[in-house]
């Protein structure tokens, strides 16, 4: 019945509470405050895997939680862990081509031949996620730390042979994403051929997941066409429209992902860095300005983050209004 | 007690239950019998978070099993999923050159400088493993079917920056796998340069996975002195011994893939395709055989895996004795 009523949108998160897993959080729409659950589902996962019941459950408490008629604690991005701490399968892909183009053409790569038809897509570590203001831990500043700003998914179970119009039903929530990457270690790993181990560390994300129908117009044809916006130090740094220049929308990725195997419930398929051809979009991640100083002046300007450096990454809806909360890391020297 | 009582060896399973994670079974050490365990953990992934605690438990269970002094269930492979039949992480090594460098040989890649200081690894999904005798599914027998024999490992937590020697003390168990590869749709995706997605589809894992003292001496300077037995249709194909020109051992795989994060309770480490450059030891997989022929003949003689083929890989201790069951897969056209 909540689905009838018009009940579609949900905000759901993971309080840190010393468990591997958090504790999944109904959050109200304003970010304010939020509601433990654990009568509906220990964590995010279980819920996840249970989707179709216990979705109006979570719904209902939205409801209540949003007309201030329930119990509830204060909101607050530090209490916050990733939507999925850890999670069973973490794939990102490559799907805004100025990015491609941008980075590739940074460390002297070819496009691939078939760039426009077949998605570029690595498989990431899922085993320990960031929250939103969990620290970048970095042995070296000489990895060369970057951010990367992106939109993602998380998915149902999504059978074997999946195909891309059967995907969208499988797009459960949306998130953000802090894509970190070690940018002088990344030409030696992708040299040897099989993709990232060491040139990704851990992956941070926004303090909320959203069901597609809270971004209301916002979500059209499987993208988000909003502007993520992105400040290094308290500086604006981009602003680039999720929505433009996305070559492959996310229920493409779905398939690529699916096409021999299935994808099991909780999988996050990030967009790759968010990236705009039109130039005043600014930069998601440093490297792309390092490439567009190259190409304007002929020298790098910026340099990588250094530690105690910031980075956030954020996202207003049509009203200004913060849809998943701000990513809010600073960068920290390990140990 | 029971550590100090020398009761430090262990065979443990997941029992096929209808839920995501199975149910944590103890295995006798003949493979015959199998006993439950709830009361001490629901899971293996549960049972590894705590295994300081938790072991100790188990190991008793273990001895009375073997001793017939508990009630216990006939084990069978049939019954088993996976050891961790999803994981938040499975990374998988390149750790034999003879494989190495005949598989790039095959697909006319040249070696990577580094090849014998830096391990090759990459990221594989962990959201669903395959039991021992659960099926290959696959839509194209011409995507070229191929098994990869390996060994591995289960780690607990390991923290960011762990050093090799270090890394030994987080080898919690043993197990074997059968990376299962799509050859043909694998240069495409590795010309990309960003890993394996379509072309590593979901691999098997043996039916128990053991602690390291299970293999006496066999176990030695964190690799597997023993044979891994391959046999195709019921056709001996491979005995590469496991301990023989493994050029990065577990715990400098560990090393490799801590080095910039931490690893989490729960990752599988592979060893990659077992293989020897003595020539009697036969193949781990097709495509090495392949490129033998083609170095020996001139013509590529043997086709990959058809639809209704089997592959059975199995370990055998100094006894003769079965120490992880055997992987025994079919493989079924899909769907």
């Amino acid at each position: 019945m909540a689905r009838l009523c018009g009940l579609v949108e949900m905000k759901l998160g993971s309080l840190k509470t010393g468990q591997r897993d958090g504790s999944l959080v109904v959050v109200n729409d304003k970010l304010t405050r939020m509601k433990a659950v654990p009568e509906i589902a220990p964590n995010l996962q279980t819920a996840l895997e249970n989707w179709i019941n216990l979705k109006p459950k979570l719904e209902q408490v939205y409801q209540s939680l949003n007309q201030n008629q329930c119990d509830a604690i204060t909101f607050s991005a530090e209490k916050m862990m990733a939507p999925l701490p850890r999670a069973y399968q973490w794939l990102d892909g490559s799907a805004y081509l100025s990015h491609v183009e941008r980075v590739r053409k940074a460390r002297g790569a070819a496009l691939p031949p078939s760039l426009l038809e077949d998605p570029l897509m690595y498989q990431g570590a899922s085993d320990d996620m960031l929250g939103p203001q969990d620290p970048i831990r970095c042995a070296d500043e000489d990895w060369g730390i970057d951010f990367e700003a992106e939109v993602g998914i998380i998915t149902d179970d999504v059978p074997q042979g999946t195909t891309t119009p059967e995907a969208q039903s499988h797009i459960k929530l949306l998130l953000l994403i802090n894509d970190v990457s070690l940018r002088n270690l990344i030409p030696g790993e992708l040299a040897k051929g099989f993709g990232f181990i060491q040139g990704k560390p851990a992956s941070a994300f926004s303090a909320v997941a959203v069901t597609p129908d809270e971004l209301g117009s916002a979500w059209a044809d499987n993208k988000i066409h909003l502007p993520l916006q992105v400040f290094w130090n308290e500086q604006p740094f981009g602003q680039a429209n999720a929505g433009i220049d996305m070559q492959f929308d996310f229920a493409r990725l779905i398939s690529h992902a699916a096409q021999t195997r299935r994808l099991s419930a909780g999988t996050i398929i990030g967009s790759g860095t968010v990236s705009n051809y039109e130039p005043t979009a600014g930069c998601s991640c440093i490297v792309e300005q390092r490439v567009r100083e190259i190409i304007d002046t002929g020298n790098v300007i910026t340099e990588f983050m250094r530690f105690g450096d910031h980075v956030r990454i954020e996202m207003l809806d049509q009203h200004q209004q913060t849809v998943f909360g701000a990513i809010d890391q600073v960068v920290q020297k390990w140990p």
